[in-house]
Parts: C-alpha cells; sequence; structure tokens
C-alpha cells in the first residue's frame, strides 16, 4: 500500500482515511505542526506506537564530537545536533485498565486531516478495547502561529457501549528513548539523554520542568496545565520526577458521555536567562494561553491563515493534486518561518531530525524568495538571524585565512559544522546566497531600516570574502578557483560559473551600498577604494565557456571530462553517492543537482537566450537530481526556454517531494526548499516572474492547465495574478502607489485597484531534452512510479 | 645543547658521548636495530628512562576503527597500526638493591655507539648508585641480518668498589604501557593492551610467551634464554605471568669481577598457525642461536655487513659530516629492508611507530632505487610483497569502480588504511610508482624469474587501472582528471604530469610485456588488442604546458592560481599544513614537495633541457619542502640543470634529516625516503646517474666535494664509480661480460676486471635560483640553524 492510497486529494487540506503503522515517521513528518519556533511532528498523543518522537525549539541543540581519523587545520571541532526537547504532546488514554494503542483491540476507524485554512490537526477514531469497550476518541491540535509559545491539544472521549472508567494521562516527558540514528558510538552516546534536570514543579492541573542540556549548556523550560469539560466528577492526580511530570484524569462515563481535556504546552529557552526566568517565562505564555482558551488560539490561528492565504494563494485549475500539493507546501513553509525570529529556518524546518537540523544555503537560496514575496516579515527575520552570526563568520573567515565573513555550509548557532571538507568548507558559494537573498529582499521589499541595519554591513564582509578569495591572473582576469559550486557531484572546481555570477552581484552589490551608505559604510571602515577593487573584480571574473560545444562548462574544464556512464547506471544505484565513491563523480560529467542551470534562473541578465536553451539542454543529459533542490529550477529554465511541459513535471516534482516521498526519507522531515521550490517553479517558472528592477512576467501554461493565479507582496503593493491559456489578469489588489510591470516584454502599469488584462501567444513546439536514462521528472502521471 | 653536540663526527659509525633525556626518543631512533623483519628501538636495557618503547614485528598490526563525521562510499572503515609487540630488551640491573636508573645516583660517564661495519650497538656507563656503590656497565645488541627472528643482547656489570650484590632481571613483556600518541579516544581504546595472552612457558633460564591481537587475531611468540658468565656462582629465577615472564641472575661479585649474562630473543608471528606451531618455531630459532652463539651471532654480523659495504659503500671526500650521514642512511636502509622478506618497508622502517607503521609510495619511489642497485634481492621482495596484495587492490579497484588494481595509499596488509580521501583515493600515482619501481628493478637486474613471476601480471593490471582511470576527449587527448599529485599541498587536480607521465611509462612497459609473454598475459585476459588501447592511451597522454610562461604546470591550471604569499608566512608557520586550511594549500601555487620535478628527475626524457633548467627554477622559488621527500629530487635535477652548489645542499638535507631531526619527530621513527635519498642524491644527482636502457652517468662534483665514490650492481656486473673534479673512473669490480655505459654523452665499454677513466669539464656556473623566504635548503653549513 502507497502513502497515496490513504491520502484523498482535496483542495485545502491533507486528510489520512487510515493508519499505516510501516508508514508511520513518514506521516509524522507530513503532519507536523510549527510555527518556526516550536514544532512538533505528528505522533499519536498516546505516545506509542511512534516513528520517531519529536518536540523542536529552535535554536535549540546539543553539542558532540566529530571524529576525523585524520584531521587538520580548520576541520571545525564540533557539531550540533537538533535534541527532542520535553514532549508535551502525550495523553495517554485508558479505558476500563486498558490502554488506549491501535496496535491491540480494534480499530474500526482513524482519519487524521489538516484544513490549510485553519492550521489545526485533527484525529478521529472508533475503537474498541480488548476487553471489548467501544470509544469515540476525536484530538485537535495546533501550534500557535500567534502565541509562538504556546502548543495547545484537545482531547475527548467519548464512551459508545457500556458504562466505563476513563482515565486521561497528561504528561511532559523530557529525554524520550529515541531510535538510534548514524552509525558513531560516541555521538550517540554525547545525544543519548542531552536533557539534564534542573528543577520542576507540579500542583493541581499544571506542571513545569526545567532542564539544560549538558554540552551546549542550553536552558529550556516546559509548562503545562489543563481544563476539563465532562458530565460526570473528574478526580485530578499531579506527580513529578526529574524526568517527567504526569496530570491524571480519572472519570466514569456512561454511554454517550464525552470526557473533554484541554492541555497547553508553553516552551522557552535561553543561553543566558536563570532557571526563575525562565520558568516565570513559561508561565506567563501560560497565562496567556489560559486567558485566550482553546477556541480563543482556534480563532486567532483561523484569522492568521486567512490572512496569509489571501495574499499568498496559489490556484491551479486543472490539476487538483498539484493544487493540494502546492497549498500543502505553501502551508508547511509558512509553518517554518512565520515566527522563527532571529533564528534560522533550517532544511527540515522543525518537522523532523534530518540534516541534524542544520540550516544550509537552502534556507536563502529556496525559501526566502518565497517568504520575501509573501510574507516579507518573516524573510527579514531569518536576514537578521544571519546578520547576528556574522561575528562567528568573521572569526571562521579568519581562521582560513580569508577577509571579511565566511558564513558556514551547515549550522544550527552560526559555527561550521560541516565535516566534509570539499562540499564544506569549500563551498563558498552560501556566502553570495545570503547577499543575493539579502539584496533581493530589500529590493522587493524597499526595507531601509533593514538595509542600513544589517544590509550595508553583510554585503561589506561578504564581499570581502570574495575579494579575498578570487585572485587576479596575468592578464587582469579575476578567478575563483578550488571551491564547490551548488552541485555536490564536482567539488574544488575552478571558476564555477554560478558561484563566479552570483560574486559578481555580490561584489557590485556591495559596492552599490557604499555608494548609497558612505557614512555607515565608514564605520566598517570600506570607502570608494576598496568598492572599487570590488568592481574591478566583478568586472573581471572569469566565466568559462566552451566555444567548440557552445555551452558553459558548469566550472573550468567540466566539459571535457568523461561523461558519466549512464546506460551502465541501474535505477537502484540512485542517489549516485551511495554507490560511488565521490572522487569518481568528482571527476566526471554528472550533475547532482541544477549548478549552471541555478545559475541561468538566478543571473539570468549573463546568458543570452540562445545560451540558455543550449545550456539548459547540456545539463538536463546529465543531471540526474540526486537532490531535492534542482527540480524547480529545472522547472523554471525549462520554462524559460519553452520546454513547458518539461517545466509542468519539474513542478509536480518539487511539489510532491514529501507528499509521495520521493527521496525516500521523508520520514526524518520535510524538505523545505522543495517545499518552498513548488511555489518558485509555479511563480517564477510558469508565471514566469522575475523581480528586478521591477517585476517581470512571461507567464505560459502548459497543456493541461487551465490557469494559475498567485498572489505577490512588493513594498507596500500586493498583487494578484490569474495565467490563463492566452491571457495574463494583473491586479493590484492593495498599495497606495501604481506599479510598473512587464509581460512579455511589455510594459504595464497597474494602478491601485485596477485589473489589467494582457494576452500572450504560445510558444513554439521545441523538443524536450532528454534525461539521463530513468532519471525522467517524476512527472504528473507517474508519481506513483517511485513510491517505497 | 642539541643533538649534535653529543655525536662525534665519524667515518664508520654513530657515537653518543652522553645521555640527553630531553632527546631519549630521538636517539632511540637513532639507535634503533632492525632487519626488516624484526626491529628494536635503542631503548636502554634497564627499561626506564623512555622516550618510546619499540619492538616490531613487520606486518603485526592491531585494526582499528577508522571515525568520520560524515562518511563516504567506499571510505575504509578500519584502520591498522603497527604496535609494540613483546618487548624482549629489558634486563634490568640492580646493585645491592638500588635499580640502576641512570636518573638516580651519580652518571660518570655513559656512552653508546655503533660501528656500521659491525652492525652492533654497544653501550659502556660508569655509575654510582645512591647508596654509593660504583659499577662498570657495558652492553651489546644486535639484530641479526643472518638470523632473522633472533635478537642478541649482553649485558655485563663489573664491580668497582666494595663487594656487591649484584642482579640482573631480564624479561619479556607484552603490553608494555607506552605514551599516549593521537586524539581519537575511541583509537587509543583500541590500540590499549592490544596483545591477549594465549600460553606461556618458563623453566631454567629460558621462557615463552604467546599473545594474539585483539582485533586483527595475529598470534605472536616470543622466546628467550640466556647464557652467564661469572667468577661466582649465579643464582637463577624463573616467574611466569600472562604478560610477562622474567629470569633473574643474582650474584655477589668482588671488585673487579664482571657478570656476564648474554640475552637471546627470538620472534615469530602468523595470521594462520597455531599456537603449538608458533611456540616450536621460536624455539627452533633458538637453537639455531644458541648454536650460533653470541661471538657466532656477531661474526655473522660483520660478514654480513663486509659484504654490504664492499659492493655499496658511498664515499665522500672533502665533508666528513656528509660521509658520515650517507653511511648511516645506508646502514638504514639496508636495517629495514634486508630481511623483509614478504613483507613491505614502512616509511619509518621498524624505527618507531610514526605513520602507524604504515607503508606508502615512499618505499618503491624512494627507497626501492637504492636496494635495486645495491641488495636487489631485497628490493625483489619488496616487489614480491606488493605482487601479494594484487587481490586486495583487485578488490580496492572494484570498489571504485576501475578495472585492474588500485593499490593502496597507505597500508600495512595491503587493504587502504587512508582516511583522507584527496590525499588517498585520489593519489592514484602510487600505483604507476610501483610499476615503474618494478621495470626499472627488472632493467637493472634482469630478473627474469621475478617479470614472470610478478611482473606481467602487475603491470597488466597497474595498465588497466590508468585505462580505465583515463578518459579520451573530443579531440582524442587521453586525460587523467581528478587526481593527486606527489604534491600533497594540490589535490584532485587534472592532468598531473607526474601521474600523465608515469601513466604512460606503465601503459607502456605493460604493453611491451604483452609483447614479450603473449602466453602468460593471455592467461590474465590481456591480448594485443588490449595492448594496443593501452599504446593509444599512452601516445595520446596530456602533459600540460604553459605557453605564456615556458614552463609546465605541475597539473592542468596550476599556473594561473595565486602564488602564495611567501613573503607574508612566518618562518614557524610551517609546515604549512598545520597551519593553514588545505582548501587554501590546494588552489594556490605552492609545492609541498617536489611534484614537477619528480617527473623531470624519473621520466627525464620527456623534456628537453631548456625545459628542465626552467621548470625547475619556476618550481624552487614555490617548494616548500614540508615533506621529507622532496630534498634528494630537488638534487638530481639541481644537479642536472647545473645548480651543483645547491645539489650539494640538498643532498646533504637530505642525508641529515634524521641526524639533525630537521622535520622535528624524528623521534617517531626514521624517515626512510629521506634516508634513501641521501643515496639517490649523490648518485643520481651528483654522479648523475640513469638506469635505462644502460647505465648513463654525467658526474659532477661542487666546490668542496674531492671525491665522491659509490658502488652500482647491474644484473651479474658489479661496478665501482669514482668522481674526481675532472674525471671519473669506472671500474667493473665483478661480472662476466663487458658492461657499456654513457659517460656525459660519451660511450664507455668495461671489460670485466677493467678500470676506464674519462675526463669531464666544470659545467657552466648558472644564477642559482632562489627558494621561498627561510626555505632555502638545509645546506652543510648551516644545520644547526633548525635544531630543536
Amino acid at each position: 500500500m502507497t502513502a497515496s492510497d490513504v491520502f484523498t486529494i482535496e483542495p485545502w487540506g491533507l486528510r489520512e482515511s487510515a493508519l499505516e503503522l510501516e508508514h508511520l515517521a513518514r506521516t509524522e513528518s507530513l503532519f507536523a505542526l510549527s510555527n518556526g519556533h516550536v514544532g512538533v511532528r505528528g505522533n499519536l498523543e498516546e505516545g506509542e506506537p511512534s516513528g520517531l518522537p519529536g518536540t523542536y525549539l529552535n535554536g535549540v541543540y546539543e553539542r558532540r564530537p566529530l571524529p576525523y581519523a585524520e584531521a587538520g587545520y580548520g576541520f571545525p571541532e564540533d557539531g550540533q545536533t537538533a535534541i527532542n526537547v520535553t514532549d508535551g504532546k502525550i495523553m495517554r488514554l485508558l479505558v476500563d485498565d486498558e490502554p488506549f494503542d491501535v496496535r491491540y483491540g480494534e480499530l474500526h476507524a482513524h482519519e487524521r486531516r489538516i484544513d490549510f485554512r485553519e492550521g489545526v490537526l485533527q484525529r478521529e477514531v472508533e475503537w474498541t478495547s480488548p476487553a471489548g469497550q467501544q470509544v469515540l476518541i476525536r484530538s485537535w491540535r495546533l501550534v500557535s502561529l500567534t502565541q509562538r509559545s504556546v502548543v495547545a491539544l484537545c482531547l475527548e472521549v467519548e464512551v459508545v457501549g457500556e458504562e466505563a472508567r476513563v482515565v486521561v494521562q497528561s504528561e511532559l516527558v523530557a529525554d524520550e528513548d529515541l531510535p538510534v540514528r548514524g552509525g558513531d558510538p560516541r555521538v550517540a552516546a554525547a545525544l543519548k539523554e542531552p536533557l539534564v534536570h534542573e528543577t520542576g514543579h507540579a500542583k493541581g492541573t499544571g506542571a513545569t520542568l526545567v532542564h539544560q542540556t549538558r554540552a551546549s549548556q542550553l536552558r529550556i523550560a516546559a509548562a503545562m496545565d489543563h481544563e476539563t469539560e465532562c458530565p460526570q466528577d473528574v478526580n485530578i492526580g499531579t506527580e513529578l520526577n526529574d524526568n517527567w511530570a504526569r496530570i491524571t484524569f480519572s472519570t466514569k462515563l456512561r454511554a454517550g458521555e464525552t470526557l473533554r481535556v484541554v492541555k497547553y504546552v508553553t516552551y522557552g529557552w535561553s543561553q543566558q536567562r536563570t532557571v526563575p526566568a525562565l520558568r516565570d517565562q513559561v508561565a506567563a505564555a501560560m497565562a496567556a494561553a489560559r486567558d485566550s482558551g482553546w477556541q480563543g488560539l482556534v480563532d486567532e490561528q483561523r484569522d492568521y491563515l486567512r490572512w496569509f492565504w489571501e495574499r499568498s494563494d496559489v490556484e491551479v485549475d486543472g490539476d487538483a493534486e498539484l493544487q493540494q500539493a502546492v497549498r500543502f507546501a505553501m502551508f508547511h513553509v509558512l509553518q517554518a518561518g512565520a515566527r522563527a525570529e532571529g533564528r534560522s529556518i533550517p532544511a527540515k524546518g522543525l518537522t523532523g531530525p534530518g540534516y541534524d537540523g542544520h540550516c544550509f544555503w537552502d534556507t536563502e537560496t529556496f525559501v526566502l524568495p518565497v517568504l520575501t514575496h509573501t510574507v516579507p516579515k518573516a524573510a527579514a527575520d531569518v536576514l537578521r538571524w544571519r546578520h547576528s552570526t556574522l561575528p562567528i563568520a568573521r572569526e571562521r573567515a579568519h581562521q582560513l585565512g580569508l577577509e571579511g565573513a565566511a558564513f558556514p555550509w551547515r549550522t544550527i548557532n552560526g559555527a561550521e559544522c560541516s565535516a566534509y571538507w570539499p562540499a564544506g568548507t569549500a563551498a563558498f558559494h552560501v556566502n553570495a546566497d545570503i547577499a543575493d537573498a539579502l539584496v533581493r529582499h530589500l529590493q522587493a521589499t524597499g526595507d531601509e531600516t533593514l538595509e542600513r541595519d544589517i544590509g550595508v554591513e553583510l554585503l561589506i564582509e561578504t564581499a570581502r570574502l570574495w575579494r579575498s578569495l578570487g585572485h587576479h591572473d596575468r592578464s587582469g582576469a579575476f578567478h575563483i578557483v578550488g571551491v564547490t559550486g551548488p552541485d555536490e557531484y564536482s567539488a574544488i572546481a575552478d571558476d564555477n560559473v554560478f558561484t563566479n555570477l552570483m560574486a559578481r552581484r555580490n561584489l557590485r552589490a556591495a559596492a552599490e551600498m557604499v555608494a548609497r551608505h558612505p557614512r555607515l559604510a565608514g564605520s566598517f571602515d570600506a570607502d570608494h577604494e576598496e568598492a572599487a577593487a570590488w568592481r574591478d573584480a566583478a568586472e573581471a571574473i572569469v566565466i568559462p565557456w566552451d566555444d567548440e560545444l557552445g555551452v558553459h562548462p558548469q566550472s573550468a574544464a567540466f566539459t571535457v571530462y568523461e561523461r558519466w556512464d549512464f546506460a551502465a547506471t541501474p535505477d537502484e544505484a540512485h542517489p549516485l553517492f551511495l554507490h560511488y565513491p565521490y572522487f569518481d563523480l568528482y571527476r566526471k560529467q554528472v550533475v547532482k543537482q541544477a549548478d549552471l542551470v541555478l545559475a541561468i534562473q538566478r543571473c539570468g541578465d549573463a546568458f543570452t537566450p540562445e545560451e540558455k536553451r543550449r545550456d539548459f539542454d547540456y545539463y538536463e543529459a546529465i543531471t540526474v537530481r540526486d537532490s531535492s533542490l534542482s527540480a524547480c529550477s529545472q522547472a523554471v529554465v525549462a520554462a524559460e526556454v519553452g520546454h513547458l511541459g518539461l517545466a509542468y513535471d519539474y513542478a509536480c516534482e518539487a511539489a510532491f517531494m514529501d507528499l509521495h516521498d520521493l527521496g525516500g526519507n521523508t520520514a526524518d522531515g520535510l524538505h523545505m526548499a522543495s517545499l518552498a521550490g513548488a511555489w518558485v517553479a509555479l511563480v517564477e517558472g510558469l508565471g514566469g516572474m522575475r523581480d528586478e528592477q521591477r517585476l517581470k512576467f512571461t507567464p505560459q501554461l502548459p497543456d493541461g492547465l487551465d490557469r494559475l493565479a498567485f498572489g505577490l507582496v512588493r513594498g507596500d503593493a500586493l498583487l494578484r495574478v490569474e495565467v490563463f491559456p492566452d491571457r495574463t489578469r494583473y491586479q493590484l489588489v492593495a498599495g497606495d502607489h501604481p506599479v510598473d510591470l512587464c509581460h512579455h516584454g511589455q510594459d504595464v502599469r497597474l494602478s491601485p485597484g485596477e485589473t489589467v488584462e494582457c494576452s500572450q501567444e504560445r510558444p513554439p513546439v521545441v523538443e524536450r531534452p532528454s534525461q539521463p536514462p530513468g532519471r525522467e521528472p517524476i512527472g504528473r502521471h507517474s508519481v506513483t512510479r517511485r513510491l517505497s
């Protein structure tokens, strides 16, 4: 049975009509709730069975050793791993002494669903205990988007048959047992029971636990409190231990009677604040939550989401499955970023332990373009977080013998955690990715405060990195050698086109900042001389070109390399890095993920239309997409060069990544960049949106889609774009000033409230390029093929 | 105080006139004895104080985990570390209950010396115990070059003052406590007490211990037996434990009386043989040793060394220090290889635990040329060992997706132990180095048995590796990309000149083998078609050339890279890899060790004289010699292009590497490749010897040297070459056939017993090239500068 068999296709929600125990970890990720500050996986309230219990606080990690058989100068010694914090989801149920466990007794019906307009995970269960007592169980759960410390649950138990004793044990549990992950016993040891008890108290229906992480010394407080509704008296018991607290509700219900327990959980953590301060913090959050009450929290949640969807909804007419998937995707991107506030957005959001909870370049490159155009404040918060790590990045640059700042390849707190140097240390493009996300955000929002607060300094420090990393050769050409580009099947390459083009943008943007803010730049010791050196380097940067083939080598000499023997590579040998040595992947023409194609997407002005077409076709034939960070970029460029059907297929692949578990690892958490990529593929791809000095669109619908509509925030303007096969309608939904945009090269001015309709022609049909055998996109009609 | 202050300069020996406790580990290496099968460090007989106790059996290692923070496909999981086996050197002495310990009482005199013609380490001590009892202690020690399992010691104690009770405790000790090395606690744990007791027995003056290594399951037996001479009765006690056995000799001596204890120790080890078999093996070796007796062993040792020096001695007139150093070097190279017989020659020989006791490319590239021309049987044994690891190398090649055999970067038993992929997996040149050493050996010896036994198969399998590793580009040029050449400050480079030229030799040699031995080649499935493909690849191989600079880039694009900022690099920042990140070293023009210059040395026919001159000067300016594998190659090419003074300086640096501890790590063991390099620098450098189809010489003496003489074995011929400033004398000392050679381009035929004298002109004086600041060679007059 595949995941899709129990999931229904519906426009606004995700509904699972039966519980599949073998896919529990996967569905826990799909049903994860988060607000960017707190995240809880979709674990069953009763705690067991579970795939992977998970409650995460953004920024909370444990330190662990990074072992090396042969260490080297500058290799990071400590890693960071996001940990499962105190679990407040658990509400066990006993019916006449029989614990409710779906694996025992008889499960008549089990449904979980979430409506993306409401943000509440609901569950309905009909169950007969082994002793024959039948009950209806309903639960609701939310992680508040308006009160960022608050998780709230509501559990209702209705007795169907004879009178029964019903007991609900609601808990806080620290240091839960987790399945062992990874192979290194030292790492496993460092991460076993990372929480050390500090204090706890319990009284009546409430309890609080305060712990500290063993090595990283972060303090975490969790509190719970409850409200009950019941036609019968409810006895309440209170227990407290170092690592768990339990409030027990016990009653006797007759047929048709219901016990309802509402549980509020509040979280707080800090590196600096004391035990009393944190204890009081969660108590204050609890007071606010109880003040709102369950219904109040539910209402606030709905209001917040209404606000979000009104500005941001993407409508896809003609493909119900893609419609569902893109809303699922946007809902999770929102959940990951809404309230991150001063913290990163990890690659998996707060939905699972994958990638140790680290933040990569994914965040700025794939997630931020979506947030910048939908919830710009959330995007600004991420950029402010990056800026807050500048001291660590400066120190890292110094350690590497470079100027300016070197942001980490993977991190939680800003320190480099990558232990694999070719892909880690040498993947300097992350710095340009951050700078570019900032520049695009400033362009889209006109946020001058952000520009002054962080923009000037961040661009100056990253430009300094590039200037010191690169060098001029004898002829004056500026090279950046020995770096790893986006494609992780190449490493230690020279003059990677993506890296060089992005560095050029970075250098130029920094020079512009110095011109715009000379005094502020001066406070960072940057002057016009330094800016001139950046401009010179940008001007002289080398972009390799293979004249014979008429394509760009992804990096110098790349097109001279041997082509990977795709014909001899069996389907099951993907991802390749699990079946072939890196050294071999590195020295052959095989591309894990869009690299040159990403350069076309992000730095389109550096390519002629003909170059884009030829480059796209060339790389299409050698790109295996062993990364989830590829399909959306391929969709965007496919659409640009006229392969609309292919763009549509790639958009589907990006959107279905987790719903269909295309990577086979959704259990570890959702792929935020791929989910964001669904939006990118539709808005930048089929919508042809480019946000440069002004907004440009080249919308085109592939066969099979009747209409594509999306909202865009730009400055104080809110646009709505509706694409039909032959025309596009632009509406300025909100905003006081006219907006100039461009439709297929035609200038359009939108006045406030105005709607303008522009026509477009179908592009000429071009021959669809081929992919390596077996690596065709998981198109809209073939998704079941890859399901495990 | 520096090491040199207590060492005298003498032509045939090494003599230390006082004990320096702070340099104990270093002198233990210098005074190490070995025959290539068993090695014992120069630890004091009384066991304490010690720098680093060490007794090694070639091939005996313990398995240990290789930890990775981020592992990858094909990364080796297990490492191997040579271990300190059962220590048979210990002979403690008590004088009237006072243990003899140089740190207590009064040490009037302490001398250690070894004569390279005798191969016996001697020690003389005058000591007064804390209680005032004076004794003379003399010891002799040898590791037999004729009986490879045998270590023999002789201890004499003479009472000077009043009558005293003298006790000698002679021991076998397994699992000695060692200073902790390396940072990883898991590795340290795996290597702590690696020996597990199996059996032991003791009776009379003898004892035997049999142990097995915990993880690698190698069985080791050690036996000891004794003879005493004494004017008084000697009481003998015998004790046995799991991890130690002790024979105690106790007597009372009057002034002038001497107790003499001779100790024979024999070793055996096996992966397969049983406890009784090994026990009997060491007993048999013991019987043979006792049969020879102490004096017999001493005589055999002298005879063996006389044979060696008669054929191989290198005489340097005019530089007494270099004369001593080159004999020290040759003595240790002989010790490392003489009786290795089916095992490797590790980078440190059997003189210390450095590099985990691993064998690298050093052996074939630097050590074998010496042995091939002095003790060819020892060279053949090493090549046979490599060949014996072909099954493992084939498996490794298969794992890496390659054809043929991929020999390991570092190993003890043939399995890859390198955990650092860019320098490890990608350093494929080791395969061509092995093939080249084999081809040169066959050429020099005409050993047709070896050619048929191992040559054909080994060359075929390595050629297959190169053919599958490289590829033809669109124009038909054959590239080998993504490899690491000899220079470890570059990695993952394309078309490394050394690698490509050596691969070319390998491919051609293999093709020639198929032509010479079609039937034998057929048994390895090699035919003329395959050989033709090898020849084609060899013909088409790319040798990068920088037309603008008129030099060879070490690898493609190398000369475009930024030059390392040598001016800003302080002296104390060497070796650079301990102070700068690898990624930065990799992408700049800075060379750790001869790479292009090694290509000139080994594949001189691929370069014109003008190219050699220009290339040498270019690389001289960017080579920092942070490796001991560089000076000798720089000496050879310096001499060839006319920089005789520089060649002389580099020859001294190679020769003084350990005597002056230039690398600061002689404590961990001697640098076999650098010691061999002393011979190479003099014979190939100043002597200009090239052994190709026939022997060629271009001898030249630098100012300061009056005469250089050396012996060379070639086939059944033994040559003696004497170079004077204006002429060279060639003598065919042994051999039944005339030998054709070439002196400075002039053909010379030497008949048996004949001496021919040829004149040579002083080469024109050329400007000495410069090295990076502070990285000038440690010349003959500046060695004290670097001593710690």
